[in-house]
């Protein structure tokens, strides 16, 4: 294995996606990198993701033991890489488009409307 | 491979983790934020984003609208909000994750081996 | 293990299939139904159904309400439809698919064995 | 293994609604299987259903070998497994649930309007 040289971002989203770019680049791996591609290995990461809670009461941190932590943290891994290589290939800047939708959650769940209460939206 | 830099305050994983905190805080919904739920509400983000490219050929952005783009924009933001939150809740630092993780795909797929070819590891 | 009587030309998955056949055909849809686009539609379909019970307890009749029943009965029904057309274009025959899974996890779970436990296989 | 009795339904899907509650008692599951958790398993299943397919151009026949074949196979059962148990455990019968969404689908997608068209009714 070479080593990646360091990331020239410091900004850890800017420089996962400068390092996933050169990842895919030295592999030849852009070519299946479609969005359509790519937005379907995210589900299947986050379902992998989702299958280390699936028989658990609530997956707190007591439920959980090393080999299960272990899993946890690489699968959330896996699903901010597909996330950052997706949001790479639409042209979207992730940090700017999540500001954006906490603005727009904030608006549509007011804090003294909703507090305590796990309703969606569209039942209000 | 070096040691990335120490996030400064400001950096977007960081910024984010904290904005959600307090989002959550003033609504009250920490209850309903298990990592269980969190990691089921992420799966149905992501599918909420693949369904922008479901009966698409790849798509490039040629085959999409103005809708198309701010509903994919929204659904990078939804999974990104939710993943730093399952991440929170379950003690993980997600860039140190990612780095981890790339690692460790570095010596799984060696450059040199894989090139060109989307064969998944344990076919190798 | 017995074999299963022959379906009648009425069982339910066999005239699913004859259903959505003619459905897709009607509207000229077969073009799209390729199996990887019918793949990613059934876990869009699955994302749905869940998000139903993302913030529930446990999903248990007295935490819904009409308007859910009648939600969570549709996407039943979307994801058994996506079903039978994936294994329509995948050839394969769902019920005897299905019998010969449940007796490879019969040998997987010997009930005397996995009593009460839900740890899945691979930590046996 | 013990062999299952013979299913006493001859219905395909009453069959396996059977067989899969026959298969929880003797294991003594079915306090894991509330509609939440298996509303999640599914879409766990579902996912490793398309992760067969992620890097694959349609899923045809052709780009499959026998692995494939067989890995596709069983996950399509696993849906399908899950399925019947959630429904049975919200009460809804499949078949008629299915019945009634193609009913509702024909009225939406009329024929002679979408032919050849795989944009999503509420773009019409």
């Amino acid at each position: 294995m070479t080593a990646p040289a360091a990331p020239s971002a410091t900004d850890s989203l800017l420089a996962l996606r400068e390092l996933t770019r050169r990842f895919a680049a030295e592999r030849d791996w852009r070519q299946f990198h479609t969005p359509k591609n790519l937005a379907m290995a995210l589900t299947v990461e986050a379902a992998e993701l989702a299958e280390h809670f699936q028989w658990l009461r609530t997956g707190a941190d007591a439920e959980l033991d090393d080999a299960r932590r272990t899993g946890i943290r690489h699968e959330l891994a896996d699903v901010l890489l597909y996330l950052v290589q997706l949001a790479d290939q639409c042209g979207v800047d992730l940090h700017a488009a999540a500001l954006e939708k906490m603005a727009l959650n904030a608006a549509k769940y007011p804090a003294d409307l909703v507090r305590g209460d796990a309703r969606k939206y569209d039942q209000y």
